[in-house]
């Protein structure tokens, strides 16, 4: 087994009486200020962004995801384009994912119905449906891997440790992680026991996979939401000679349980090597995350609420519902001349009023898709420099205090559209 | 009847043996260098782009959809805005069309299922049905004006040359145009004079309805394709005291008839107002035009094309259909890792491969949209600042020749979208 050449991470500095931490992880394409969001650019593109805007932004990484690229245009393709970075004009930090989420996401739980904490659902593609039109399930798990078929074309496939990480290999990214199943929070104790200990066998298997040293690899804790499942994963895991790790799987059927989870796994983490928390991006469990110890996140909440007209804002601006934002397309913003957002420094905040970005909602037009995305983005990436500059002076818990204050205030919108909350 | 304060037109340079010259068109909100492109924005959006991409792009002046903009967000709304400009984020000249042509696109043109030269329907908004579900005609032409139902909603309106104009000053472009009725290639002699003195009767009613001498308002040449109703019109508007004129209307079954059109018409326009030929962009079409003397054009050809994975490239690229493009989702750009085109400058063609804009596109990226029509707006400005040097050193007919035999020589594209072409 091997380790990555050149990738790091350095603690900074480490508050008293929580897990939260200050860092910089060093890869081989630049460095990323930790605690860092990582937007989501599922088929290598953040959507509706450049590149350059992304560096506009201070994006300091990315994450991709396997499983689409894998489909489409195909591992080898973005091989022979010279890797991830070259095919997408993309030059910091990227990391993919396994492609194991996707048989959690086209299996088990889209018959449930339900995502990585109770009725969150937050990455892309779930709108393809569980089965085929004929009824047949779209992904199978044994202990070589997950049988699925193609979203788009119904192709057969297979993903085993092997093949995720000859695959990850192949896209070249900066981060890869190990391949694991990803149980649902609908599971019960035996059946995430049994795919826990499976995924701790394919973890071992894809550290034997992986080749390359140019590329870190993270570990995947799993164990739902039990706390000796999570105590054995991390114990597991963390005596295994990963290059990072990933806190993953179920994280409860509430914010709650995500916590206790978090609670149960993070401080058993060894101290130098960096932790990133799958597919979270709420601004609550953002704090949540850092105070626990995470260093990094990703989500498509960002880029995919500003497809919807969700834009995030402070949750004590006036109208903000409980999932942090204004919808743009609700009337009252017919007339509004003010910004979007008071004292956001973005160019869609700069340049727009609410009023014009409504019009643009109404209208479908696509540049309201790249104005909402803008501003998101920049939203969150603002949040995790404050966090950082809280961390450096000592005042995280104050402000995370001021935002989830403010935040519990919000009323639920009657209007929000419940596919999303 | 009052005259623009604050707008002009100086002739720069004259070929010789043609009507071609080099000008500026000077507004309130800055110059324009002519002969030159106006993209559209129809909704106060050019689609997928944002001000200051169009500011990198160089773009001198856009032309936006007085017809859609008094439907959403209404024009009474944009003034409150502060007008178009300050409402859309664009400091630069902003001419607006009639509403005249939805006579002609909601109407007749939709029966006959024809455009603006026989086949050809450039313009936004093509997809909606000439009828209502009940089979009802979406739009009526009287002495008074043009009545029509939305395409959005259905509910019924009227625009009269009186109310075009109060909407035009409302939304408060630089450049503003007459009411007219833009008659079908398949209206016969009869329909078409008696359009045409319609038009005049409107132009009249236009100029006298205008009260803000901040705008420059323009008067619209008809007639269709014969050539003693073009006289007749020519004679007529350019008697009127119109900052500038447009050409519109029919302009005949073929390329041909549109030269004729403009050949009967130009040379009898006062030299010292700028002329603009309304909803034209094809390359072959901006040489002709330019060469009979038109100072400025607008077309969604580049945005469009852009939207259907057609970009534009010259004629002499291997691979290019009649129409100037490539299209990107044909398989044999799937491995193609040279740039969209050789030599051009726009970010598009600088940071991605073929291969890539090819997986975006067969995605269904937002990306995709945004980076092919950057790419295609730069093209058409970038040929126009070459015709502008190439008129400016006497070289225009031989850099004309050059693309035209080019073009010449492209072999149909059996893919082609005939619903474009």
């Amino acid at each position: 087994m091997i380790r990555a050449r050149d990738f790091s991470f350095q603690p900074l500095a480490r508050l008293k009486g929580n897990q939260a931490r200050l860092g910089r992880i060093h890869t081989p394409h630049g460095d990323i200020e930790t605690p860092e969001f990582l937007p989501v650019g599922t088929l290598a593109t953040v959507k509706a962004m450049t590149p350059r805007d992304l560096e506009g932004l201070g994006v300091q990484g990315l994450l991709a995801n396997t499983y689409h690229l894998y489909l489409r245009p195909g591992s080898e393709r973005v091989k022979r384009f010279g890797g991830l970075h070259r095919f997408m004009g993309w030059t910091g930090p990227i990391m993919t994912d396994s492609g194991g989420f996707q048989a959690f996401s086209l299996g088990a739980a889209r018959e449930d119905g339900v995502g990585k904490i109770g009725g969150i659902f937050p990455n892309e593609g779930q709108s393809e449906p569980a089965r085929t039109k004929s009824g047949e399930k779209l992904a199978h798990i044994d202990e070589e891997g997950v049988s699925f078929r193609s979203h788009i074309d119904g192709s057969r496939h297979k993903l085993t440790p092997e093949s995720s990480i000859a695959i990850q290999q192949e896209l070249g990214a900066d981060m890869i992680l190990a391949f694991d199943e990803c149980t649902s929070p609908m599971a019960g104790y035996e059946y995430t026991e049994l795919a826990m200990e499976r995924t701790h066998r394919w973890a071992v298997r894809s550290l034997e996979a992986r080749t390359n040293a140019e590329q870190a690899l993270y570990g995947i804790v799993q164990g739902g939401e039990w706390e000796d499942l999570r105590a054995r994963s991390v114990r597991f895991i963390s005596e295994l000679p990963f290059d990072g790790f990933a806190v993953g799987g179920s994280l409860g059927k509430c914010k709650a349980d995500m916590h206790r989870v978090l609670d149960w796994t993070v401080p058993h983490l060894s101290d130098d090597r960096p932790r990133h928390l799958l597919g979270i991006g709420e601004v609550n469990d953002l704090f949540e995350g850092v105070e626990r110890g995470i260093d990094t996140f990703d989500c498509v909440l960002p880029t995919r609420f500003a497809r919807t007209a969700h834009l995030l804002v402070p949750p004590w601006t006036p109208g903000v519902g409980r999932r942090g934002t204004l919808n743009l397309r609700h009337a009252r913003y017919l007339d509004d001349q003010s910004p979007l957002m008071a004292d956001c420094h973005c160019y869609t905040c700069q340049s727009f009023s609410r009023g014009y970005l409504r019009h643009l909602y109404m209208c479908d037009e696509l540049l309201a898709y790249h104005l909402g995305s803008l501003h998101n983005l920049h939203f969150l990436l603002e949040l995790m420099r404050t966090i950082r500059r809280a961390l450096a002076s000592k005042n995280f818990s104050e402000l995370k205090q001021r935002w989830l204050e403010a935040a519990s205030g919000a009323e639920p919108d009657p209007e929000e559209d419940s596919s999303l909350s």
